[in-house]
């Protein structure tokens, strides 16, 4: 029985394999013309993934006596009957329906945002919004339309909680911001925009991932509108970026956080890298490992002066009167910004703040789509002191919503958070910096390997978090790291 | 019923889609780590649409009375019933080992070819033989099991009729081949074989697919180790070509050869394109069209004439001793050569030969695959008068077998007398050659498209030969095309 339980779970990986391919292939260079059937297909594959997870025979699958299980299919079926209790009442058509639009509108997106054209995406955003909110009614436990969608991502997470931690943030990086923002010290970091051809910053990503440990074999990285990381086995793990001429840095920081995504895909163990369980344990997790790489890692001095020689000889003369020194400050300006993936550590948690706010907003409170640029920039505002120039720079800057990801922004928060905590606990264990500017980074990951990446999603966060640092999530790592890296790079 | 009917089949041409993503997708760059995961996903997508094709819910469609239907559901009840007949009696689960199985053995090939190792390929090759045999024995009706596999791509050919048509395109081709030899004319073609870059080379695909009216907003073209085409809707249409720096022509002819094809998928017509019948007619048809435009035209006088400026601005300076006259003859040596995909009109019939007296060895007579090597190199010098240096160059040549495509070969050679059928009646209507050398493919497209393209596989091949010349398939079409145009090109 349990044998066949897997071999029944593999038919949904299989699918969910094809499905992360079609989306891998329209991010990465598909034909216009071929979207409509493109996301037919993606409709219909969706419906049967679905109908596998909520199906009779799954049922059968969570009633059937459960002796003599392994760890593995133990939580197979946990996981399973999980999803089967919370989504058993949505009918499968639905799903397929919902993902056929889904299949549609990522390209919708990818035009309005090019156009900076919000009312051609509205429509779209409109109908996705309908179905999220439908969907998390009919799930809903707590009555809390938003706790259903928090919780796809991090199981057992709820706004309550959510409001919670962003205000223990706030609390810290606000006044931080306005700290910075009158007394900080200055740097011209102008030197950051001057132009470098995508070829010369292809070879910086080569470079970045050898650095990090990513396994060519195993993966590679394109290029597409919005970065992502997916996978169809630990031996198949792709990346993308997107270069921007005259914002290097951009890249060479979407690079460093995908490949985090990448590092934690391709480590998963053996044994569970094949299941359903192989996955990160939450996306919250799954961030905190992307922006460790990307921020404590890549954004730390020690990094800095252990690639600059390479970087520089890459970026060639225009970039000879750069120092180490002058690429670690600007990777550390502690500004608000208009775009999230640019932002800095320190301002790119208001930036979720935001983001948290509309969606509750949206699904909470019903909130009309013809109102959300306004509520967007007013946001921007109370929280960052900006107006966005056009909706490219403001609410339609981000693929998730056309994607129909509601509640994953938070992750994002979490993310760091974690990042915070396991780093503060690692350096109990190994010189972590030292160990950065040497160049070595493999003690880094073999520590997050044993901790985190190997274990897939055998194990929840609490139990990742923990395991690996004998605490529950504490957001103080976090709000203590960002004190004193930034006062130390702005204020003294 | 019906309607219900249709949507089943969505279902089975949802996962073909996704089946025909992985093929294009391991074909064109993904990473090798990721082969045996993406396999034992490829053998489960192929089990899952094999069942839908042999289950009891397709029974009771088939068993429902069937009145009413329209065309479109009258053919595609037919289709299924053929099929379900003819492999009801194999279990999917053996579908699906065997698609994992061709999922592996498509990068053992590559690697096979590219050390000329044919031992390596060996028990791959084996084990799909093994295979073929089995279901061919299971399904066959007539006794010969290789009558069911090349039942699969043309309906209701036999080895009866092929040994028949083969025979007759011998008796003109041979002798022929012999006289050129003798006493024909000697070109000097050395100038295709200097350096032209990768680069370069695109660029003339581009131009090319340009002229025979490809649309690129609806499909693209990458490279692989084996050309090949492949849609996933008439609106996403793709093509593969393999660039030899030191023969431009391999390339030139590829690019229109698949491009042929590619046309057929964008031109069949809206109502069929996105349903099972939204496909050619069968393999020969198919191949009558890639060959039509990559012979009838592509290696006709008039298009060097037409293209030769263009093409000589893209190869530069070193080619511009090369008159358009050169470049058609250099296209047209009738010359025993060693690798199918390059070499000429006349003598290519005479690989297919091989392939076919190989593959009735297999097959029918069981012939041990350490044999096989040897049995090519005798083959090849019987029809071709040549011995094979390496496997690379012989029996590893082709991408098919490892593919399970057994019985497919002979579609080349019934493609091209398909093709010069529609020649002689195509040119009772249009003033064919002359538009060629104008450059004006458009009315020569347009004609096919209303005989064949727009049809996809509404009609069989009988109906479409039919319907576009008044008669059915005449071999003495082509080899009266060989005659006349090897004759003036060789002999005169």
């Amino acid at each position: 029985m349990a044998s066949e339980f897997m071999a029944y779970l593999d038919k949904s990986k299989a699918i969910g394999n094809a499905l992360a391919l079609i989306h891998w292939d329209m991010s990465t260079g598909a034909p216009p013309g071929g979207i409509p059937a493109r996301a037919k297909t993606f409709g219909i594959l969706a419906e049967e993934q679905f109908t596998l997870a909520v199906s009779g025979k799954m049922q059968e699958f969570l009633q059937a006596p459960q002796e003599g299980l392994d760890e593995l299919e133990r939580v197979s079926m946990r996981e399973s009957q999980k999803f089967y209790d919370s989504w058993k009442n949505i009918p499968p058509e639905d799903i397929g329906k919902y993902n056929e639009l889904l299949g549609n509108s990522q390209s919708v997106w990818e035009k309005a945002k090019a156009e900076s054209d919000f009312a051609s995406f509205a429509p779209a955003l409109e109908q996705i919004i309908q179905w999220q909110r439908r969907f998390a009614t009919l799930r809903g436990v707590s009555g809390n339309p938003y706790d259903a969608l928090l919780d796809d991502y991090e199981s057992g997470m709820t706004t309550e909680k959510l409001d919670a931690f962003f205000s223990q943030l706030k609390k810290t990086i606000v006044p931080l911001v306005q700290e910075i923002s009158e007394k900080g010290k200055k740097f011209d970091a102008s030197f950051a925009k001057r132009p470098v051809p995508a070829e010369t910053q292809k070879k910086i990503s080569k470079l970045l991932m050898d650095r990090l440990g990513f396994d060519f074999k195993c993966g590679m990285i394109r290029e597409s509108v919005h970065p992502f990381t997916t996978n169809f086995s630990k031996g198949d793990v792709r990346i993308t970026t997107n270069y921007h001429e005259n914002d290097f840095l951009s890249s060479f920081y979407s690079v460093l956080h995908e490949t985090g995504h990448a590092l934690y895909e391709q480590n998963i163990g053996d044994e569970v890298a094949e299941t359903i369980l192989g996955k990160g344990a939450s996306m919250s997790i799954h961030e905190s490992q992307s922006r460790f790489y990307e921020n404590v890692i890549g954004r730390s001095r020690e990094f800095w002066e252990s690639v600059y020689g390479s970087v520089i000889a890459l970026l060639g003369k225009e970039f000879s009167d750069v120092t180490a020194e002058d690429l670690y400050f600007a990777s550390n300006q502690a500004k608000p910004s208009l775009i999230r993936i640019e932002s800095d550590e320190l301002t790119y948690s208001l930036h979720i703040m935001v983001r948290y706010e509309m969606e509750k907003e949206i699904i909470i409170n019903g909130r009309p789509v013809a109102e959300l640029p306004a509520l967007w920039n007013e946001k921007m505002r109370e929280y960052l002191g900006l107006t966005p120039p056009d909706d490219a720079h403001g609410i339609l800057q981000d693929v998730h919503w056309s994607q129909g990801s509601f509640g994953y922004f938070p992750s994002y928060a979490l993310g760091n958070a974690y990042a915070a905590q396991f780093l503060h606990f690692m350096k109990k264990d190994i010189p972590v910096f030292e160990l950065v500017k040497k160049g070595d980074l493999k003690p880094i990951t073999q520590w997050l390997t044993s901790k985190i990446h190997m274990h897939g999603a055998l194990k929840t966060p609490e139990e990742i978090v923990v395991g690996a640092t004998g605490e529950p999530l504490d957001a103080s790592y976090f709000t203590n790291y960002l004190e004193s890296k930034f006062r130390a790079i702005c204020l003294q």
